[in-house]
Parts: C-alpha cells; sequence; structure tokens
C-alpha cells in the first residue's frame, strides 16, 4: 500500500504539464511534533518504494520509532506518474520528459505543503535515488541537513550516457515495440536490454567468483535469466524509457541560476554530505563522486570495498548492506553544518 | 593484397570439415636462412591483417627488415574462412562453431608447412588476438620463445561473457536477422550491437575527458555514429557472430590433455611471456592477466597506463603505441628460456 500526492497542472522542465501529477509514496514512523526527524530516501532505476524497504524497519539504520521516512517513487517507474499509468495525450510514448529537477521539485510540495515539513535531517538514495539526493542538497540548500547518495553522482557522466544510450537502443529495437505503441510488451527487446544490463550491473571479479551462487543461481544463464530478465520483464517498456531519459538529462548544474557550472553548483550545497561510491561501480565509478566531493563545502567520501560493483547498493549483499546501515548512523549522529540556515520556528 | 593458406578438410574442434579451410595471411619481411626471425601476429576481433600494420614496418617495433611478421586473419572475419565466404552446407548461420585452438591449428601448419618454420621468436597480439598467443604458447610450448599478449586473457573471463552475451542479444533482435538468412544486412542491429560495445570500449574516464576529440570527433553522438557505428556497419552478421562464439569459448585449460586445470595449462608455458594488460580495460581488467601470470613459469606482467580502455591495444593513441613498441623490442631483446627445446635442424 502507498498514498499519492497529487499535483494539479505540474508544469515540466521541459514545458509540459501533467494535470495532475501523481506522486506516490510510502511514509514509515511518525512525524515528531517539532517536525525534525525527517527522512527522504527517493527510490531508483526500475524501482519502487518497496525497494527501499531494507534499509528501513526496528533496529534498521532508519528506524521508524525513530525516524519519519519518506519514500517517493520516482517518475516514470509505474507507481508515479508514467507512460503506463497517464491518460492521453501523455500516454505511453507520448509521456514528456522529466527532468531529476521535476522530481525533486514535486517532492518538496510533498514535503512542506502536505506535511508541513521545512527541514529534511536527511536524504539519501542509490543510483538514481543518489542524482535525486544531490539535486535535493543543491535546489534546498537551507532545508537539506545531511545527504547520503550511494553508488550515484551530482551528475550524469559520458560514459554513463553511453551505457544508457545502449539501452535505448537494444529495447527500441524489438519490431514489438512499434515506436512506443505495442499492443503487448516487447519481451525480446526487454530481455536483451537485461542481458545488456547484466554487464553493467556488477564488477567483473563478481562475475569470476560466480558470487551469483550467493543469490540462488547455480549458473551464469541462471542468472541472467532468473535474476536480470526476471527484474526487467515485468515493466512496461515505455516507463523504462522515460526514466532512462530522466538518468540521461541529470546534471545539478544544469539547475537554474547555475549556469551549468558544476563546481559552483557544488559549491552552494550546505549540507553535510557523505558519499558511498562502490569501489567497482562499473557506470558510477568512484572517481564521481571523489571528484565532486573536492567541491563540496562539507563533502566527504567513504567508498565501499568489495565486488558487488553497482548492486553494492541494492541491499542483497549483507555486508555491503550493513557498510550503508553504518554509514547512515554515522551521518545521523554527525550534526548539521552551522552554516545551514535554522529552520523557522 | 593477401595469400590464401588453404587446408582441406580441415576438421574443426566441433567436428565440422570445412573442405577447405581458408587462412588468409599476410607477411611482411623475409624469413633468414636460419628460419629464427618469424614472429606471428594473429588478428583481433573484427579486425583483419591491415589492423596491425600500426606496429609493423622500418623503424617500428615489428622491423620487416630484420623480422619476418606473419598476419593470420582470425577465422570469421571475412577474409580468412567465415559465414560470408564459406560455401554451402557451412555458409551464413550454418557455419560452424570455430575455436581459438581451431585457429591456432591452422596458423600452426601454414607456419611449419608451408613456411617450414619451426621456431617463433615472437607472438603477439591484442584482444582475441592476445587469446590466440596465449593458446598458442600452450599448444605448441617447444615452438614458442617469447609471447607477447595485449589487453587480453588466457580465457574469457565471465564477465567478458556476459559482455558478449548483450552483443550476440542485441544484433540478433534486429527482425531483419532473420535467424541469419537476411538477404540484406540487419543495419539496425549492427548499429545497436556498436552503441552497446562503444560503453565497454573505452574506459570512464575517456568520455569524461572527451579524449573521442582526438580521433576528430567533436560530440559523443558523433564518435558513436562515426566511429563505433562505422566500425561495425560494414561488417556481416554472421560473421560477427561467428567471431563472438569464438571468443566467448576461449580457455586454454580446454586444450586436450590438460584437463580443465588452469594452472596447469599456464604453468605448461616455456616462453618468456610479457602480457600488456590496460590499466582501465573494462573487459579484459588487468586481474585477469595479473591472476594467470603467476602461474606462468616465465610469466611477467607490465600495465598499460592511461586511460583508452581495451582500446590501447588499437594502436591509436600515440603514447599507448610508443608502450606497446617498447614492450616488443624489451622482450625481443630478451633471450629466450633455456628450457625452451632447441629447434631441431
Amino acid at each position: 500500500m502507498h498514498d499519492v500526492f497529487e499535483l494539479p497542472a505540474f508544469e515540466l522542465d521541459g514545458g509540459a504539464v501533467l494535470d495532475p501529477a501523481r506522486l506516490a509514496y510510502k511514509t514509515y514512523g511518525e512525524l515528531n511534533g517539532t517536525r525534525t526527524n525527517a527522512v527522504l530516501f527517493p527510490t531508483w532505476f526500475a524501482g519502487d518504494h518497496t525497494s527501499n524497504e531494507w534499509l528501513i524497519g526496528p533496529g534498521k539504520a532508519l528506524d521508524p520509532r525513530e525516524h519519519f521516512v519518506i519514500v517517493p517513487n520516482l517518475f516514470g517507474n509505474g507507481v508515479s506518474s508514467s507512460p503506463s499509468n497517464t491518460p492521453s495525450p501523455h500516454d505511453a510514448a507520448d509521456f514528456p520528459a522529466i527532468t531529476i529537477r521535476d522530481n525533486v521539485r514535486a517532492q518538496h510540495r510533498l514535503v512542506t505543503e502536505h506535511f508541513g515539513i521545512e527541514r529534511l535531517a536527511l536524504v539519501l538514495g542509490c543510483s538514481m535515488g543518489a542524482l535525486q539526493t544531490y539535486q535535493w542538497a543543491v535546489s534546498h540548500p537551507g532545508m537539506v541537513e545531511r545527504a547520503l547518495p550511494f553508488c550515484g553522482a551530482p551528475r550524469t557522466s559520458p560514459h554513463n550516457a553511453v551505457f544508457i544510450e545502449s539501452l535505448r537502443a537494444t529495447l527500441t529495437l524489438d519490431a514489438a515495440y512499434e515506436g512506443g505503441r505495442y499492443k503487448a510488451q516487447p519481451l525480446a527487446g526487454i530481455r536483451a536490454f537485461a542481458r545488456v544490463y547484466a554487464g553493467w550491473g556488477f564488477s567483473q571479479a563478481f562475475y569470476w567468483e560466480e558470487t551469483y551462487r550467493q543469490l540462488g543461481f547455480d549458473s551464469l544463464e541462471e542468472f541472467l535469466t532468473g535474476f536480470w530478465e526476471a527484474n526487467f520483464i515485468g515493466q512496461d517498456a515505455n516507463d523504462l524509457l522515460a526514466m532512462l531519459r530522466t538518468w540521461q538529462d541529470a546534471d545539478v548544474s544544469a539547475t537554474p541560476g547555475l549556469g551549468g557550472d558544476i563546481e559552483r553548483a557544488l559549491g552552494s550545497i550546505r549540507a553535510e554530505v557523505l558519499a558511498l561510491p562502490a569501489e567497482k561501480d562499473l557506470y558510477f565509478p568512484p572517481e564521481d563522486e571523489v571528484r565532486a566531493a573536492r567541491h563540496i563545502p562539507h563533502g566527504r567520501v567513504r567508498p565501499i570495498p568489495g565486488i558487488w560493483g553497482h548492486l553494492t547498493g541494492g541491499g542483497g549483499n549483507p555486508a555491503d548492506a550493513a557498510f550503508i546501515g553504518d554509514a547512515v548512523r554515522d551521518l545521523l549522529a554527525t550534526p548539521s553544518p552551522a552554516a545551514l540556515e535554522p529552520a523557522r520556528p
């Protein structure tokens, strides 16, 4: 179960208007009386609010007895407004481009208008969730006390864009895609898409060491079908493409007023930032966040060691999940920077 | 211009017989009177004998005034026997699987039967050329004095196989492929194939730094079309798939008599081996060759620094080409191991 926040006549960065935009979300715990315990945890590519639950729960790093955790669903994920659930004229292949900033703007309205929250104790997220986390810290420097992006970056690198482009080229190659006006899902295209993704999702060493056996798969081929194809086969093709577009265009320096200047954008962040790149992440490699942190006033980087590559942030490996949980606890115990404007009473 | 060595009734590892198999090759320089100056330099995926010429020439590391360089074309490359040039019943999609060992066996006959060479001063190759180089050293330990594999490995890793699998899934997804019985090349499939390849061919940093500008491309999209698509668009789809299969199955430990034991296979090498992995190669990562060298009696590894990733070995970057040329000179100046059986007179 989840809730939906409706945004009437929501104008996107690209000019199109969703009327309404529907932002699906789920909350965990209760907002305290001083409204100081809110944590925002946006979702990743092709995930939904349930994808984040491995980090939320009694005794976990995000404990609902202590924190009020809001998990907003990424536009395009099939739960929030998406090609698959939006009526004409914005349905299917006519769904408009949505930026990371559009996502953050809608989330900001949910947080402030619906919940009356003026400060977020923490914003965190993995992968596309990390893209949103950085955007939050840039768009609302007076509101984000702490930010913990993991397996992500403040903007999508050109190499990452090439990977995304290869996914798009593969999926749309299926004749059954029919320019996005398919009657049935282009399953062959989605399967090929999953196989392209498979090489990028985990590290070279993960495959060498047959670590997929820990996930219950006895052979490489079983892993490709039972994990990778299964992960995407239930998704809508246009939804996947909409999220890819959001991902590909991500760039905090494109925030209005920053003139495309990445150092200025990062320099404007007031939050205490702890970035967790995964040591062997092939498409959000650690150097992206190491480079970025140099320009963030309170920016630190703590690489996650190991061989799970990008999926380090997925919660599937207990050691990685524990590492991330510990980092969340550490960051929550860190005082927010004095430079952050105090919340208005 | 090139020559062709015909092998009548050539039986492949898989049991099929090519009658004849045609091994295309080109030579540079002259075999000396003692037949001790022969260098064998097999080709890479989707390349041909001209692909290796950046390292061959007067004043270059392989100098035809000093060395007799033989460049055999990989089966499946459209010049040697391939789906595109073999008559029925082995044409097109019915072309049989060919192993790296099949390639080496045919080359061995060219070298010994046609040229009467009993010792190779050097075998070298990049990528699939490196796979052949390692196989030569394992299959003919008494014949290979020195081996210089670059941007390769002694066997295709499971991760590399996933990358290969994604290329195959993408190319064959094009409806125009028609199970390999196409009338015209499946160009959309080949273009998507090229885009998948693009992310793997160079490192993340290569794209960050827009190093493609050194190759004359002004934008990422121009690079994807003008370099990557252009590289594959002239190729035959079945040829590409045949070479992928050869690549995917490569494994020196599968050499008959070695019982699948990789340490034993590597331990049987008598050649002086200098492996040159590229520091940021994404699909033949340096750890593959570092691990392998531990088991090769005269094995050394000299990583090629820089950001060109797998294409470090392509000869397109002057610094990398110079590094590789220097390594070739160093290795040629190294005495061959005493353990190598002397050539019979």
